[in-house]
């Protein structure tokens, strides 16, 4: 197995964040580093570092916007698990970020939809600039045009990005899409690591993780629990059953889940269920499967089927 | 997708009945024949054909014994949705069985370790004379030692049964595995049609069921909303979903989730869970997970970690 030069992400803040409106104490997520620390876990995706100014930020916890000075606080030493943060374009203001030699963090990552790759890698390189490793993860990879994707990625390979993300943000991909897309990476932007950013909606989070490292993808994004949005990612306790290097130890991760995660989700759901495959097969976001499991309905599947495939969905799904 | 001869197995109510003892309503039953039915699947095994005489049958639904009256009365008329069922080595008399022209069952599959490989090829010898389609469903494969699995397959590979299974018993199995596993069964079976059922333990069950699908395997066991021992199964519905052919149509499933597999689920527990994991990590049968999950300790995925590892884990693990 091509694991070594296996980096894992662990997002369980930042896409947990879009399940509880990033209402996480500062205990829990203190918690979760010296967890994942423990584990042997590269990285830790803290959240989103997008500016109060440009978001609707009522009620967010502050994991939405990680400003240095309050990480500093909550994680006052930088172990052997690095900080990184997620930035979304239009939403962040490269103005915010110190040196990362004065930051608490060693990677930022650029979200961005396809036809944004332009912006995605202007903040790349501001962030390169101030010494941040970077990453441009392109959300919706499935749902992409092949021109327009291989438009990207050539742009991309010129860019100052270290590492290209295939995003499978509704959860529709199969082993053999994550072959083709890695394939079209390593052709289009062959000077860029690649990573992968899976989604569970068909259960194929997993395996579509490992086959991703069979194929020499090396950042793999994964959270405690599988905590993510709708049906959440690949879960960070099976990747590190599975890696057999030796720093790797799941054991500190399944005490946090029991402690922290198995309270947590019986408050607020995610995981497979579903309406998030049903979303997935029909390679869409999970916004309408998300606010269906929200209903009374919840449990009708066959409803939420006939939904998704009438011509008058767009009038009766949010 | 090598999909063409692809055939349905949906095991609901004989993998499900391991989890609540068989305790299933006829109108329950009929309710998931009639569902299998409109959704095109292939074949229903609704359960164990095991013998009374020979099981310790306190408490256990009629699912456990499968009688041919019994059967007849529940399901009246085999519509284009044939009967399974399986029996079990040293619990199943030969002699209750009518010829396959007065059966309502149309397979019979002998579930069997390694080691019982002669007494399977003595049964299925008995239900091909008497007119059935007949499987070798050789249980916990990845637990087999190499040369003995040889030496069984060479022996399937002259007996009458038209399949012969990959049964992922522990859910231990990767893609890789099935691979493995699919070119033996192919070199030392080569006569025989091909079957997988697997276990969701890592959540690979789809996934191997996929790959199985593109190595050739044709005969796919699925179950209702994964229902099935422990982490339960490739589910029914996914692989509806996925598959192609104009026959299938996976509405039905959705329907019958909702009004009976939802509630049932909210009495007992299957599917995929940390402790699952952790005994599919370790190759190991699930019934220490299962008992885990009865008792109060049940979310002590780190305690139950230290027992699955300690010397003296035979001490205090059911």
């Amino acid at each position: 197995m091509k694991s070594k030069n296996v980096k894992i992400v662990d997002c369980t803040i930042r896409d947990g964040g879009l399940v509880n409106n990033w209402d996480f104490s500062v205990d829990f997520v203190r918690d979760t580093y010296e967890a994942l620390n423990a584990a042997g876990v590269d990285y830790m995706e803290i959240g989103y570092k997008n500016s109060p100014k440009l978001v609707d930020a009522e009620n967010c916890g502050p994991w939405r916007f990680c400003e240095d000075d309050f990480i500093k606080e909550v994680i006052p030493e930088i172990k052997g698990t690095k900080l990184s943060a997620i930035v979304d374009i239009g939403r962040v203001d490269p103005t915010d970020f110190l040196h990362s030699d004065d930051s608490p963090f060693s990677m930022i990552r650029v979200a961005c939809y396809l036809k944004d790759v332009d912006k995605a890698i202007d903040l790349v390189t501001s962030f390169n600039e101030l010494g941040y490793k970077t990453a441009i993860n392109i959300m919706a990879v499935s749902n992409s045009i092949n021109s327009h994707l291989i438009d990207a990625l050539q742009k991309i390979n010129e860019s100052p990005a270290d590492i290209a993300y295939i995003v499978d943000s509704f959860g529709s991909l199969f082993n053999r899409d994550i072959e083709h897309l890695t394939s079209l990476f390593k052709e289009h932007a062959p000077s860029k690591k690649l990573g992968i950013h899976t989604h569970n909606n068909l259960q194929m989070a997993f395996s579509n993780t490992l086959h991703g490292i069979e194929l020499g993808i090396e950042y793999l994004d994964t959270s405690v629990f599988g905590m993510g949005r709708g049906a959440g990612n690949c879960q960070t306790e099976l990747i590190l059953g599975h890696l057999t290097a030796s720093k790797y130890d799941m054991k500190p991760i399944l005490k946090l889940i029991d402690e922290r995660f198995v309270p947590l989700r019986k408050e607020v759901e995610w995981g497979y269920n579903t309406a998030y495959a049903l979303t997935g097969l029909f390679n869409e976001h999970p916004r309408s499967a998300i606010a269906m499991r929200k209903t009374e309905d919840k449990d009708n599947f066959l409803g939420f089927y006939n939904k998704l495939t009438s011509v008058e969905s767009h009038l009766d799904i949010k």
